[in-house]
């Protein structure tokens, strides 16, 4: 199946904005076995829009455009494939209905250019649009139109805003693509998520055992983050279901340990999610990670429930005033040390009460390091109702790298100690 | 001028990775006046890379690929690329010397296959990568090749990874660029960062002023991110400086106080220089924005010598045990108020003796308010030599966005105040 991405925008092509389109339907497409083969952005000015319609055309089974619907003079999407097409544009009431209630449960007057928004190409089906005004189309062209190859084709305008775009593609896009376009075959799709291993040693401990079902067909691919690695498994044909949960099952049981979750699901998410399950309490101590774990855990809705403070103590002074740091601690040790990062993890824990506390000192550089403790070094304590554990790990990277790999790894060894 | 750029790599296409060369090279390219006019990603497998450098040979005077320069079985770019322009690949000593080096350097054995980063189409110029092994290509397509239209083409290959791929653009493709494909008409580009106005406001204040410079061919444009509108005003020709230069003053004459930068300035970096120079500091007491302020400043090399300490009070006891806030003005005020913004900020200063603290205390959501207190309301109180002053905010947005809204108008306030 070749199927195709067009992103329309004037302000990517001056990289204003990042093209998330691009990411998010990709990675959706992938995952449920039609992938994207091409992608194409350009500007929403003059004649782009139909040449790479046209062009996709030519080639694709399945076009997905974004952008270009709503009501401004740079919304020229609509009208270019309907130019494309040679089809009218007609008003389709129910959407102008819609559109207007959209602007009257806003207590706004809707302003005249919005009516575009409710025409409709001459035999497109309308996806409605939940949170905003333009509505999806979905047309079906046929050979006798601008195909070369007599074979028709599914396209699919989106409209540009990601809150809108993103639920429509998930609760109408996807299955108009199934029935419309249906796979020849099965497609079963599945991401482990790991922390802890690098990608070669998890090639080392599952390759062999996966080699016969990879003979047989099964996509095994590896994607790296910082302190990441995804374990992607896919396989198609009749036989495609065993294949990937006998693959999974072989993961399990040779890195199971280090598997944090599946799909989407992310480090600071499960730890918010175990904490409220067990009514239980974090503090953070950060130091060379500012705040970047506090930060993650609180994108989390509800984090506030499990987390009642996050300590940025960078200079000797606040980890002594804060976290009862004793001075001749950082004297002897240095404020980079198993000691201090200990002291400082008791502290946050004895200053909230709360049941788990989590501490990081370390040197993110690019200065400050020295023979003994380079840049990239770090200590992470875990204080609990066990005891206080300590690990040195060692993250030889630039800051933001520096400080996501210290996060999953800090993040790691609670999810670890809350599984006991 | 027509220029394409060619991003090759299957974690793209699956929607693993975000494709961050193509906001980074389109902005680069923008800003000295050749904007890539089509943006293609593709897989590195199979005939896409050559199938897709021919076609934008068919219309391109300027094409950048980048990846697939580097050892593994999937990095085709270079070998793809002379197949299709029918040249040989050799292999360049120095080239091959250099990569010897770099392994030696890190006293790592050279694997055999990193040999074929030294290999070289005919014709094309080497461009050093001081960060990595694999070199970038330029190569002038001749007429006589795989051009259609009789004009020859720069085609310029670069390496996937960011942190080669960004320096060899900035230190040698631009000058190159610029060298083999003179603009006719000199280009000039100047970016405008605010915050604290819409839109719609800046429109209002400088519209009717620079009109005449628009009719008379200035480039205006306007991009919003999250509490900040970039002006961008871009002008060709032998009035290009002249008319840019105008345009700006007027901007400045009437929205100077907005204006915190030019360029890729960013608001953290700006607070973080400012203390350095005066030799001051500043404490961080942030409730709703959970540690996401602290991170941002954390992330400038250099912050732990003007930022003692954050302090992320989620709890009412964190907020007391930590900032002396008082139990009374919590349970007379609650703690999303005026008053306790203050005592945070307050609290913050005078524990760790800092010459200014920022206190942030609101409401994310997407739960949490009331009709009093509706979700995105939040209190910036600003401690500094001169005292203690507090603003109320409105960013009824989801939590990323209401937390970098916030953040930004905290780190505004504290700019103001150093600029008094």
């Amino acid at each position: 199946m070749v199927a195709e991405l067009i992103n329309t925008g004037t302000e990517l092509m001056l990289g204003r904005v990042l093209n998330t389109h691009q990411h998010w339907l990709c990675r959706r497409m992938a995952d449920i076995g039609y992938p994207i083969t091409r992608q194409v952005a350009i500007p929403d000015s003059g004649s782009a829009i139909s040449e790479a319609v046209r062009e996709s055309l030519s080639r694709a089974e399945l076009i997905i455009t974004t952008g270009g619907l709503g009501p401004t003079s740079d919304d020229i999407t609509r009208e270019r494939i309907a130019q494309l097409l040679a089809k009218p544009l007609t008003l389709d009431n129910a959407t102008l209905d819609r559109i207007q209630q959209f602007y009257r449960v806003r207590k706004i007057v809707m302003p005249e250019r919005a009516r575009v928004q409710a025409m409709v190409i001459e035999g497109a089906r309308i996806i409605e649009n939940q949170h905003g005004t333009a509505p999806g189309l979905a047309i079906q062209v046929q050979p006798n139109n601008v195909r070369p190859d007599g074979k028709p084709a599914l396209l699919i305008m989106l409209p540009g805003p990601p809150r809108e775009l993103r639920p429509m593609f998930s609760e109408s896009v996807v299955p108009l693509i199934k029935a419309l376009l249906p796979l020849s075959d099965s497609f079963v799709c599945r991401t482990l998520r790991t922390t802890g291993l690098g990608e070669s040693l998890i090639q080392e401990r599952i390759g062999d055992d996966v080699e016969p079902l990879v003979s047989a067909g099964l996509d095994l691919g590896y994607c790296c983050g910082p302190s990441l690695v995804d374990v992607r498994l896919a396989a198609r044909g009749t036989q495609a279901l065993r294949m990937v949960a006998d693959a999974e099952h072989i993961v399990r049981e040779r890195i199971g340990s280090y598997i944090f979750g599946v799909e989407d699901d992310e480090l600071p998410e499960l730890i918010v999610r175990l904490l409220t399950e067990r009514k239980q309490t974090l503090t953070l101590a950060e130091s060379c990670t500012g705040g970047f774990i506090s930060h993650q855990l609180t994108n989390v809705p509800g984090a506030s429930v499990v987390l009642p403070a996050g300590l940025v103590t960078y200079s000797n002074a606040a980890k002594s005033t804060f976290l009862h740091v004793k001075e001749t601690t950082l004297a002897e040790h240095g404020a980079v040390s198993e000691a201090v990062a200990i002291q400082m993890a008791d502290g946050a824990r004895e200053r909230t009460g709360s049941d788990y506390a989590l501490a990081v000192t370390g040197i993110a550089g690019p200065s400050g390091g020295t023979d003994a403790k380079p840049v990239g070094i770090v200590f992470v304590a875990l204080a609990g109702p066990r005891g206080t554990v300590v690990r040195k790990y060692f993250n030889p990277y630039d800051r933001q790298t520096f400080k996501q790999m210290t996060a999953q790894q800090a993040l790691e060894m609670l999810r670890r100690e809350l599984l006991k």
